[in-house]
């Protein structure tokens, strides 16, 4: 198939089904904010309102609302997660709940710094279609209160023992790095520079590692491999993700370099965590073959098929590379197969066991949202569309 | 099958492949405690040293030379773990730690007291074997710790907003309720029945409610139910096994009323967790039917199978009921051909997915180690041995 076909396919799919869907089911227009735990049929079955979420569905429609089209509707939706959060979100230090009861009142404290990541995220794309300074001070000082807060993001909830075997872990240099390019509109140029740079290098060298071709999910804090459970854990699709941040940073800096790395090594992770039995890419693997701790290693998950996808596009975009095409067909191809709703439409199913059938039924959860699918439709469509 | 036969079956299972597997494998003679990371081979694929097992194995070769025989390797093993522990188990407060490298050094803080239930557990056990009486004062003094710590157990640890939605959970009671028993011989008559008392009716009529016949894993904390993913999970394996510490307790007190009602709700979790279609006992359930949090939710767990037989064990000794005797042939043949290695012998697989296929071919892990099978085996056999 052509990739502007795929294009087409697949902002059809983001305005026709998913973004609908949420638009129909998930405001809670009572209490502001959303309703994120519903199952097949778009009822809510829980209404704990989980910060991640929250945020992410806030930055959904803001992003529509910019990047596709100035719909008022879409500009109430994200100001429904927007107004919520600023009410509700925060403790006396500024610090973001995990989760909230329906009405706002915290349940969860602040131990989780990727609520604070998306938070920032949030605001920071609010901001771009309403221009109060109250937003844009919310995502700086939640921004800035990550960077104090990074090099012990549990605080006080930290676990390890002191001095034994202290480690680092993937998902926040991975976040930081994305987080930069959004909130490029508020940051110096300078600080954006330099914390992406020295970001993109602990990705690429330490993280990364030649020898095997893997990208870790934890490593020491002197940047060693350590042989333990966490520090042999792989998460093919959190390192494929985060390939694609390196590359829309290396498309921002003219960086060809940077792009052809990053696309690299997301085809190394891509093929080592490519279930050859079943298809589909593995949730978690061990690096050295061993039992992973995750019962659920073998799952499928919408969002780690979703962030392939969106590598791919970059990579079709920037590099032209054939092999690319050719993933994305197989990807492409998997992930409507399994993850799309063919029955009932609107959002996608979200977890499959190894063999391609639903795990949970449900469209939305805890942990599952207005976010992965939608941005991606968005994101592959667009970056097709762009090919020359 | 004569129930004998199934004793003797049992008790050869333990002594000729479960015990000598631990025994060949998992002794590590140079820094002392246990290996319980074994791959299917029983070579260690991961060295940490997890309290919770350490705990559990010096318990179990303590209660063999103490149920089974007085064999002085028995002896030995138990006091390689006994040793480890004492060295290198607490810290400053009497807490013990999570887990430690394999020389003892402290990996993860003190925040889960079940590390102190099941080290309190160990030191009883081994006191009964040999009478320093340092060892009782260990298990004594860490019995109180907990129940000091049993208001909030994760004490800084706890992530729970003070006052929105406090919430217990069914785990520490039913350890307690056990653990009280298993340290008779060193508790006042008086402390262990006013401890049980408590428990029994915790359980009884809180955590079970009497309408749904359900046995919830949280309820809050003024013992109402609560529409939350925490408030609606059910853990079938987990309250069968509570119900046969229940009529262990109804047996020692000679409380037919309390081993009918345990009876019962065990008969009602039994057959709300089974799987009608693939057969084996579910891991999580929602008791609403919504999709449970929990992604490892449909797959079938060594522990809940062999407790499970334990608790039918005792139901048939206990009322000779006859429906018990069918669902022990039934949960036997399932347990027997999905769990034991009929390949390699030694310990049993523990994880299998929905389909009872091995979804980890390890023999033991960071939460699986020589504890749920050679207990089940040992006491299956003692009890199906005293039927009349």
């Amino acid at each position: 198939m052509d990739m502007k076909k795929y294009a087409a396919l697949y902002k059809n799919e983001l305005l026709k089904e998913v973004v609908p869907f949420w638009e129909k089911n998930s405001l809670d227009t009572v209490h502001g904010g959303y309703f994120t735990c519903l199952n097949e049929n778009g009822e809510v079955f829980d209404t704990d309102k989980f910060m991640w979420l929250q945020a992410r569905q806030a930055w959904m429609f803001s992003t529509l609302f910019t990047q596709v089209e100035a719909k008022e509707n879409w500009k109430d939706a994200a100001k429904l997660g927007i107004d919520f959060m600023k009410k509700h979100g925060r403790d006396a230090q500024g610090n973001w709940y995990f989760s909230l009861t329906k009405e706002g009142r915290p349940l969860v404290q602040a131990y989780n710094i990727f609520s604070d990541c998306f938070a920032a995220m949030a605001f920071g794309a609010y901001y771009k279609l309403d221009s109060k300074k109250e937003y844009a001070a919310i995502a700086k000082a939640t921004f800035q209160n990550i960077l104090q807060r990074q090099e012990n993001p549990k605080g006080k909830y930290n676990k390890t023992y002191p001095g034994t075997r202290e480690m680092q872990n993937f998902a926040l240099p991975m976040i930081l790095c994305n987080l930069a390019l959004e909130l490029d509109h508020l940051l110096e140029k300078e600080q954006v520079a330099q914390l992406t740079e020295g970001i993109s290098d602990l990705i690429l060298n330490k993280f990364y590692q030649e020898e095997s071709g893997l990208v870790y999910e934890n490593i020491a804090s002197n940047c060693t491999l350590v042989d333990s459970f966490e520090g042999r854990l792989l998460n093919p699709g959190h390192a494929i993700e985060a390939m694609w941040f390196l590359m829309d940073l290396g498309a921002k800096n003219g960086d060809n370099a940077l792009i052809a790395k990053a696309e690299k090594i997301m085809f190394q992770q891509l093929e080592y965590g490519w279930d050859k039995e079943h298809e589909g890419i593995f949730y978690f693997l061990d690096a050295k073959g061993n039992p992973p701790q995750q019962l659920e290693w073998d799952q499928k998950l919408w969002w780690v098929h979703l962030e392939t996808l969106v590598a791919l596009s970059k990579s079709i975009r920037l590099t032209g590379n054939p092999k690319a095409k050719e993933w994305f067909e197989k990807v492409h191809d998997y992930t409507w197969n399994h993850f799309r709703d063919s029955d009932k439409g609107g959002e996608w199913f979200g977890y499959l066991n190894r063999r391609g059938e639903p795990l949970l039924k449900l469209k939305g959860g805890k942990w599952k949202g207005c976010f992965h699918v939608p941005r991606a439709l968005l994101q592959v469509s667009n970056t097709l569309n762009n090919i020359i």
